[in-house]
């Protein structure tokens, strides 16, 4: 075992870096106390900044905030989180457009022409899609607990279900779901262990 | 155009905000001053914390430090990132572990038999290490950026050649280059214009 590195080393004060990092925690239970669109709104101007291939941006959000949006969500969702899923105050459904390239002569003027490239090839644009929208989820977990909320990612439900359900456009890839909220009481789990840098990190 | 929402919803201060987000920028030229290993053992024991499915954390990171290391990168680097590729103090590789459900005895205790569900399922795990890698590399932008560095994502390379010249066991699959360093004058472009909020979030 190694000593952890000082704080120091980094920019980010100690308590940013607790806030988003070091002390912040995947929720499963909830607080009653409701998550606004004017929240929602802070942490989307946040996260947007957050850099994507050509600027593509292709993650869309949807926010399933009243009883009868989150009954149709629910049979979709796996056993083991339908419970927290209805009892978190704001659940959103986290996809991808592959339509994305339409946007381009608009969030990347520089080369108006890369329209055209993605315009046949929509495997390269699916995959574009999912890759950066997965980048812009994990700037979304940072913005949810830069606003003081913690998130609740869950990956065990119906994907083709709730693109069926919800995204009838055929154009949107459904990546995750994620409870937003106040957390209620402690963690139901220690943290679990994280790899170690010589686990991840090599060096050439 | 509606008026920005106040930062104060946020409970991040604004200088953190600036640091990670508002004021940050992709770099595509460096100054010389190198970034240590010590920097980047501080930027993973930072983002290491961030959440992925099964915590099962398939990011992978081949730091490219040496001339050496560096010349063999650069014949896969499309030409238009070539020079800031070799000008950068650092290079990262970045790539996913296809074999990740090996570790999750260990990183997910509460269900041992995780394992084996996934080893018969390599398109799933391929899949899955894709989406949480991409996660992680949203982390790890975040975690440059706290070090007080400027991180410069590039796609534009052969992944399948990457892979060859060095992950020849197959296992990984390469997602993503990201120079690291300090940023050498102005960015090259204007912010690119982002999304609004309403093109992005719905609310049902």
């Amino acid at each position: 075992m190694t000593a952890p590195p000082t704080p120091d080393l980094l920019t980010l004060d100690r308590a940013a870096q607790d806030l988003l990092f070091r002390a912040a925690r995947t929720a499963t239970a909830f607080t009653a106390e409701p998550v606004d669109d004017a929240q929602v709104e802070a942490i989307h101007e946040l996260v947007r900044h957050g850099p994507t291939a050509l600027n593509a941006q292709p993650l869309r959000v949807l926010l399933l905030r009243s009883a009868a949006a989150r009954e149709r969500l629910l049979p979709y969702v796996s056993a083991g989180n339908r419970e927290k899923t209805a009892g978190a105050p704001l659940v959103a459904v986290l996809a991808a457009d592959v339509d994305w390239h339409e946007r381009l002569p608009r969030v990347f003027p520089h080369q108006p022409q890369a329209r055209d490239w993605f315009a046949g090839d929509p495997a390269g644009r699916e995959a574009q899609a999912r890759f950066n929208a997965a980048l812009q989820i994990g700037y979304l977990v940072v913005g949810v607990r830069a606003a003081g909320l913690a998130a609740g990612p869950m990956a065990g439900f119906d994907a083709a279900g709730v693109e069926r359900e919800f995204f009838p456009d055929g154009r949107h890839r459904v990546l995750l779901l994620m409870n937003i909220g106040r957390p209620a009481g402690s963690p139901r789990w220690e943290r679990l262990p994280r790899l170690d840098y010589a686990e991840v990190v090599r060096t050439l």
